[in-house]
This record gives structure tokens, C-alpha cells and sequence, in this order.
């Protein structure tokens, strides 16, 4: 027998989820106070967007939950954002989200609010658990409904007074639920499809862009001749030499549409279909072709791996040689710096095993094309598009892999959302090396607001998207959070810099200094450097570039 | 007849809200593309939290709404601290949360989720606006719910396709409701109470903490012999030489309850029944004394003013002279910095009509005391306790006067969940100055830890309240974002930088390093400086000290 704080963590411990992304409060302290009696590893984070968005991290690199511990209705609304990403990542996460005493409620203090509301936007699973000796019972269930199958979030939300009063005991880890596998005739009627001679996609999404499911599907496609696309902002995409490469649906429905026109039928293996990111005037939100059939290989509760592997068997694939791209990387780059240049040196750098955070934005649009041929890695992006990102998955993606060195691309914008995620960097020694796109504006808006068909644009509305006034010095933001840092615009001192952050451990800011890409530029120009295509087929690129251009 | 953005402005600016703090996305570009056709003033901000705080300053000054605009449900997640601060601030405010195309929704984008719910946490008014038609007669119910009475905030879903349609007509301002004063018996028995000769304490809050409620007030206290106190975190408190005296209810429940003890009834003036911040194990949540009668003057809806000028003549005191503080400072200060000295030299050193937006938690315990009788100035309070409150507000604060001098009081803990308020102070050339209290740590958890009576914490939990690994410099923070800086830990250091800083217009941050003051105190010594308090009296601060020391 303990008090709640104690069995609540002994319990989360026996489930194996033993890291916790802390931003406590005064409701919290009993957690926190336990934590020494504890194997929790508990890392602070200075904002909870930090805190949630690093869990998000942890579980895409472990497949496991890291817990939060957030401070009432205001802190969860904090770590809601990313939050939200997570919850389109699909991974697993239990936050723990201290309350008043349960009798201190009917009072409505100052930091009163409904926090089960607010939870529901990102949480299958909520409960307000309510008395200490339930609490470790709660644990348990919240662990194994994030575990799923499918993963997902679960919100446990802890009454001070649950918390510190004895009388909880710890209890075991739920049992791990296998996940079936899609059925025979799916599986059957799939492979007819592939077989049929017609032209055929799959959409690869979730736990098949590993490498293990990466040769599974260029089995299929080696012996079927279908090709393979991935979701447009993969969970956890595994890429580079040796790893079959799989090409992106475009952010820009306008290209996407391109992309598919061709296929009469699209077989979803743990993806979703198609959509546009946003809707625009007169143009489509659904991006499958009419003349197109879509089949989905697995339900989400379904083990997709193991539904790949019968769909190799069916087509009898499993002695076909998946295509594997030869090591090979792009030269240093040299001259004044742009976005793809720094995409360019990435390419010519990237350690073996390296873990890539994307939220580079239109800066970082050449980044798949110059890193396919480097060496394996994994790259994390943007799941749901709540920006703010990048950062906090670096940190939870680091310290779930303290060997493997951690690249967080980010740009101005986006990266000022949660740039407390510096200070648990260099709180917790990550190495993680963060470039900082700077390109002073919300870049993307610029080419949005053309997109909407919002032209003419005057001084007001230029002003949203403006961020030159002032200029974000980053080294400076760094360093007041003690991260070393440089900042560069040319490209033989953006190679010096990433050469040198990449040799020495422990965290580093390259703040690189490039012009927004898209300032001024037609919508009809961009499908020649948008290339979120990751290597577009020489044919479809022109088809783009007829398609879009007016 | 425009589209549905323009005619949304334009009712905004017909019912005279013409402020809007942004933070726009792509599906917000129509609201941004039609800001040059409209005389809407839009302030862009870093991140959601700085808008909805800014909103929150700007109503506490002008007492009418500003507009906020925010993207989606994350947009909104980020902004909902400060969105619950202003709900318990009771101040108007008009969300516009850009949403998908309403036929965009079914396909579960990336930035898909429950919008709605999240507004509830934070809005007693949630609307999507269905069709282009009906949005600007939506957005002028918006106004007329925000505009109250009661003030309070409405949030108006704004779909992209409902924005860009054409079809549209702005809309007259609602007719503003006159509030209602409070009945006459009611008044009458409060009157008696008053008179019965058993101690009376009249508790303040809400609209009548400016100098003609404080003005009232004192005359019912000087005629009756009543205590005046006020609301432990007030929206907007009017106070200095000239301007009647209130005491505020301690943060300590220890204290107030010690405060309260004397009195046999509490009269509640446009203000809640003091209860605890938090529930600790073993002390009361609800403060008012069991011997003690609450009566309450007016309800949410009615005129808080009005019905205590009822009262003044009610105990006959309309010729009585209010009692006013004589213009007074004190010293400045000498030798090594502390949080009180630079309380101390504010006092000494304050401007005329200054505004003071306070977070600044532990080290600012002695600035009622300080600044007691410096001249007239507004104090901006915590008033829903989530941190990250202080500089959002202060820039709605000088938004809204852009003559007055404005003062940010924050810690380092709290200053960092939104540090990206100091770039929109720089942006748009606020004339703020920012007093960093840098203790290097969550100081006021230590004292927390120990009060939920959690002692003996070890490294793991004292290592979750520690900010000086790595130190924060928030000299370079703030010259990241374009702001003149400087850092003292001399008082006469600090003196120096706050005479400057007010006679420069424009932002400025002055990081004054102080000792956390409650590092390795005892909660027993606690009264002794814990100055929450406002100059209480010499008998309560004895028995507080005779109450709490063991």
C-alpha cells in the first residue's frame, strides 16, 4: 500500500512505460515528490506543447507511450497541438493530467475548467479517476488502451486528492493484445487486383514504412509492377540506401491529383485516402480519381505487417527481390545558401542511423530527393500540420535513442511555437542538431493565400505573413537557452557548421539564413521546385507542370 | 454584397470591435486577405497564447472586446490558457477560429478535430457559422453575448468556404443592455448588516476595483467602520495616491483564512466567495469562517457600480469623504538585488498612470506594499492562475493605451510559456517594460511541495523545479527578438535600467537576477515575507504569524 502518486507510477513502470514528459504544477507535486522513490525517468519541459510533442517523439522511435504529467485544463490546452499530431501519428500516449481535490471542485478556484472537454479532442480514453484504491486499476487500463492495437492517446486525469492519499496498490501490466490479421478473401480480392494487369498503387501508411514493410511492398511492386506512394506526412518513415525508396503524396492537392491520375485502382495498406490538406475554391477536397478503385488491405486494429507479408504470399512475391537504392549523396554544395542547399548538404552529411524531425516547411522541399541515396534513416514529420512540432518530437525522438544522432529541421515560424523544446535539449545533453530555416516570414502563406484565390494582397495582409520586423536572431534565442550556436548564409559555412555539429555530441543550433522560396513567385511556377514529390518521375513532373501551369 | 470575411470585419467594426490579435493559417487567408478593405487594426502575434492575452489586456483597458483569430482547433488549444485567464477575468472577447471548408470536414484532414469542444472549455457562446448568408448577423451575436453583461468571451467558427463565398451583408451593431442594478431589499439588508455594529468586511471585485467603485466603497467603510478587502488575483485594479485603499485576499489560504477570521459577515460586491488556490490535505478549501454571513449585492448580470452607489446612500454615506492614500514613495534601493528591492525601486520609480501587468510570482510579494502610495496606476492580476499570462496581457494592455506607460512583471518560469509576446512588443513598438524576475526556478513549487506536505523531496523532484540547468539568458532571449536588453543584480544596477527604460519609449527587458526567495525556507517562516498581503495591518500580520508557526 502506497499513496496514489506511488502506485500510480509503480504502475505505469510494471507496464513498461517508464519516461514521463514533465510541466507540473501544485496538483502535481505528489507525482513529482514520488518520482524518487521510483525508476521513472522524469525530463521537464518549460511549455507543455514541449512535453506532449516530445512523448509523440518517444513513441514513434520506441512504439511504446512515454506518460506526460500536464497541470490542469490550461496545461493540457498547452500540450494540445501536438497532442493533435500525435493523435494523427496513430501513436500510443498516456497523459496524466493533475485536478483539484476532488472536493475543491464545487468551489470553481481560479485554475477550475472542464478538462475532460478539452481531452476528448485528442483522447479515445478519458477518466477522471476517483478514488486512490481505482487509481492503479485506471492506470492499467489507460496503458492498455493507448497500447491498442490500434495505438492511440489516453487521458488520465488525477485529483490532488487521489494522489496524495494512501491507500492504492500497484498493479501489473495488462496483457499485450495481438492484432489479427486482414482476412483471407481482402487479402485474396487484393491480389487479384495487383494481378489484373490494370494500372495499380499502394498508399503506404503507419507501421509499414519500416524497413521491413518497405521490402514487403517493393516485393509486391517488383513483381507486380503496381507503384508505391506513402502518406504525404509519415508517422515514421524509414528511407536512405538499402531502404526501398516510396514516393510522397504532395502536400499540394494540385500535384497529388497528378500523382494518382493514372491509377484505376489504389490498395490502402494502414493509410488513409487521399485528401487535400485544406479545401480551396473550385478545386477538389477527395484526391482519388473517379475512374479509380480503392481497396484497404487492413481495418486499423489489424496487424498491417503481417497483412503485407500475406499480400507478398498471395502474389507470390516472398522470393522476389525488393529494390533497394544504392548508397550514393549528393556533392557538397557551394555559393550563397539556399533551403535547397541546406537539403543538399544534408544529403552530402547525414551520419549512418540518423532520426530526421521535418518541420522545414517550404524550405525543406528538396530535402527527400537529396537524402534518398544517404545512409538509412528515419524521418519523422508533420502528422496533423499543427506547426510547432519539430522541436518536441527531436527531444522525445532523442532521448528514446540517446545514440543515434537526432537532425530537427525547423523553420522561423514554426519553430518559435515551442522554442522552450532548446532548453530540455541542452538540459538533457541531446544530441540533436537543429537547422533553423530562416527565411523571415510564414513563407507558406504566401503561397496559401494565392492558393485560396486571394490575390492582391495589401500592406495588412502582407503584414501576417511578414516576420522580418524584427528579425528573429535564433543563435541568440539559442544561446539564451545554452545551446551553442552559428548562424550562416553561405553554403561552405552551412557544410562547416553541420560537419562540426555533427562530430561534436550534445545539442547545436545552425540558424541558416536562405530566401523564402516562394516570395513573389507564381503558383503556376511551383511544381518546378516543390519537390515534396521525393523524386518525381521525370514523365509525372511534366504532366504536373502542363496540369498546373495555366 | 461581399464575400463572408469582409462582411465579418465589417460587422466587427460596425459594433466598434476593432482590434483583432492574430495568428492565422491557410484557413484563415480570406479573413487576411480582406483586412485592407476594412479599418480592423490586426496585431500579428508568435503564438495563440500571446493573442488570447492580448485580447484578455486589451478589454481589461478599454472594457469592449478585441477579436482574436486563430487556426483551427490547435490554434485554439494554443491560445487556451490565456482564453481560460480572461474567463476569469470576466472580460468580453470574440474568438474567430478558421475551420475547413464545411464539405471538407468528412474527409478527416490533417488538421481535423472537434473544434467545438474545445471552445467550451473557455466560451459560454460557440457558434459554426453555417452559411455565408447568416455569419454576419452570427458574428453580431457574438458581439452582443461578448459584450455582455455579463462580459464574457464567444467563440465564432469560421469555415473557409463560409469566409470566401460571396453573398453576404454586414450587420448594425446589436443594441447595447443597459445591466440592471440590484433590488432594493437586497440592498436594504446588506445596509443592515452594515449597521448592525458586528464586524463587516465588503469584499471588491470585478468593475468596481476602479477608483469610483473605490471611492464608494471607502465611504461605506470610513461611515460603517467596514474592512475593505479585494479579490486575490483582480481583472483590473485601480489603486496608488489618491485612489482608496483595498486590501487583497492572501494567496496563502493560511492567510486569508487569518484575514477573514474577525468577521461576522462578508459582503461579496461583483466578487466569489474567497476559497483556496488548491486543496492541500488537512486545510479548508472554502475560506469564509463558519461564524461568518455572506451576503451578496449584485449577480453576474447586474451593475456592480450602480448597486453599490445604492448602498452609499443606503448607510446615508453619500456625503461621506473616502479615505485616499497621500502621494508617497519609497526609497530607492541599495546593495544586492532582491525580488523586494526591485518592488521597492518600482515604487520609488513608477510613472504617472503606469499599467502593471503582474506574474511575477514569489519575487513580486512586496509590490502592493511598495507601490501603495505611488502614483495612480492600473494592476492587471492572474486571474485564472495559468501562467504565461503576464506579457500577453501587457501588450493588449499598451495596445489599448498606447499613451500609457506599461509595466510586465514576470518570472522565469512563467515568462517562457509565452517568451514570443516580447516580439509583437518590438513589432509593434510598445511601450512596455519588461521586469524578469530571474530566480532560476519554479520557486513558488518549492514552497508548493512542501504545502501539499510532500517534504523530503529528492533530487529527481527538486531536479523538476530547477531552472538553472542551463541558466536562462534572458537578455539574449529578448535581443533575439529585436528587444533592448539589459541584466542587473545590483539594486542601484536596477534603478539605473528602470530610470532609463521609462524615459525611452518603446519595449525593454530588464532581467534582474534575485534569489529565490523560498529556496530552503520553511513554510513556518513564510508570513514573515509572503507581502501578498498589502500592507496588513500590524495585529493580522501578528496572528497570522501566531496561526501558521508551528
Amino acid at each position: 500500500m502506497s499513496n496514489g502518486a506511488k502506485a500510480l507510477i509503480d504502475t505505469l513502470i510494471n507496464a513498461g512505460v517508464d519516461t514521463c514528459f514533465t510541466n507540473p504544477g501544485t496538483s502535481e507535486m505528489h507525482f513529482v515528490a514520488a518520482l524518487d522513490s521510483t525508476d521513472m525517468k522524469a525530463i521537464l519541459c518549460l511549455f507543455e506543447g514541449v512535453a506532449t510533442g516530445a512523448a509523440d517523439g518517444y513513441a514513434r522511435m520506441t512504439d511504446k507511450p512515454a506518460a506526460t504529467l500536464l497541470h490542469l485544463g490550461c496545461g493540457l490546452g498547452n500540450g494540445l497541438a501536438n497532442l493533435h499530431n500525435a493523435r494523427k501519428a496513430r501513436v500510443p500516449m498516456i497523459n496524466i493530467i493533475g485536478d483539484h481535490a476532488t472536493y475543491h471542485t464545487q468551489y470553481d478556484a481560479q485554475l477550475q475548467s472542464d478538462i475532460e472537454t478539452v481531452a476528448r479532442n485528442c483522447s479515445t480514453w478519458v477518466r477522471t479517476s476517483a478514488t486512490t484504491a481505482q487509481l492503479a486499476a485506471d492506470a492499467a487500463e489507460a496503458v492498455a488502451v493507448a497500447a491498442g492495437p490500434p495505438a492511440q492517446i489516453s487521458t488520465l486525469i488525477l485529483p490532488a486528492d487521489v494522489s496524495w492519499s494512501d491507500g492504492a496498490t500497484a498493479v501489473d501490466a495488462p496483457a499485450v493484445t495481438t492484432p489479427p490479421s486482414a482476412a483471407d478473401d481482402v487479402v485474396e480480392k487484393i491480389a487479384n487486383a495487383l494481378r489484373s494487369g490494370e494500372k495499380t498503387a499502394l498508399l503506404l501508411g503507419g507501421r509499414v514504412l519500416r524497413e521491413e514493410g518497405l521490402r514487403a511492398a517493393s516485393q509486391i511492386a517488383e513483381k507486380t509492377g503496381a507503384t508505391l506512394f506513402c502518406e504525404v506526412f509519415p508517422t515514421r518513415l524509414q528511407r536512405g540506401a538499402g531502404v526501398p525508396h516510396v514516393e510522397r503524396i504532395a502536400y499540394l492537392a494540385e500535384m497529388a491529383s497528378v500523382q494518382l491520375n493514372e491509377f484505376e485502382n489504389l490498395i490502402l495498406v494502414d493509410a488513409k485516402a487521399p485528401v487535400s490538406f485544406f479545401a480551396y475554391p473550385d478545386k477538389k477536397s477527395y484526391l482519388v480519381p473517379d475512374h479509380c478503385t480503392v481497396h484497404n488491405l487492413v481495418e486499423l486494429e489489424q496487424d498491417a505487417l503481417e497483412s503485407l507479408d500475406a499480400l507478398v504470399n498471395a502474389v507470390e512475391a516472398s522470393n522476389t527481390k525488393p529494390k533497394l537504392p544504392e548508397p550514393d549523396r549528393p556533392k557538397l554544395p557551394g555559393g550563397k545558401l539556399t533551403g535547397a542547399k541546406v537539403c543538399q548538404a544534408i544529403g552530402a552529411l547525414l551520419p549512418e542511423n540518423a532520426i530526421i524531425s521535418d518541420e522545414a516547411q517550404t524550405s525543406g522541399v528538396m530535402l527527400p530527393a537529396f537524402t534518398a541515396n544517404s545512409p538509412k534513416h528515419d524521418l519523422l514529420a508533420l502528422t496533423g500540420g499543427a506547426i510547432g512540432q519539430g522541436l518536441p518530437v527531436a527531444v522525445g525522438a532523442a532521448v528514446a535513442c540517446p545514440d543515434r544522432p537526432v537532425l530537427a529541421l525547423a523553420g522561423d515560424g514554426s519553430a518559435m511555437y515551442t522554442n522552450q523544446a532548446l532548453w530540455t535539449m541542452v538540459n538533457e545533453d541531446l544530441d540533436v542538431t537543429v537547422i533553423l530555416f530562416n527565411n523571415r516570414s510564414y513563407a507558406i502563406l504566401n503561397v496559401e493565400l494565392e492558393r485560396v484565390g486571394a490575390e492582391g494582397a495589401g500592406m495588412k495582409a502582407k503584414s501576417q505573413l511578414d516576420l522580418s520586423e524584427p528579425p528573429i536572431d535564433f543563435v541568440a534565442l539559442a544561446q539564451s537557452m545554452g545551446m551553442p550556436a552559428t548562424t550562416v548564409s553561405t553554403a561552405r559555412g552551412f557544410n562547416r557548421a553541420l560537419e562540426n555539429a555533427f562530430k561534436e555530441p550534445g545539442p547545436h543550433l545552425i540558424e541558416a539564413i536562405v530566401p523564402s522560396e516562394f516570395k513573389g513567385l507564381k503558383l503556376k511556377a511551383l511544381p518546378h521546385v516543390l519537390g515534396a514529390l521525393d523524386s518525381v518521375p521525370a514523365p509525372i513532373a511534366k504532366a504536373i507542370k502542363k496540369k498546373v501551369a495555366p
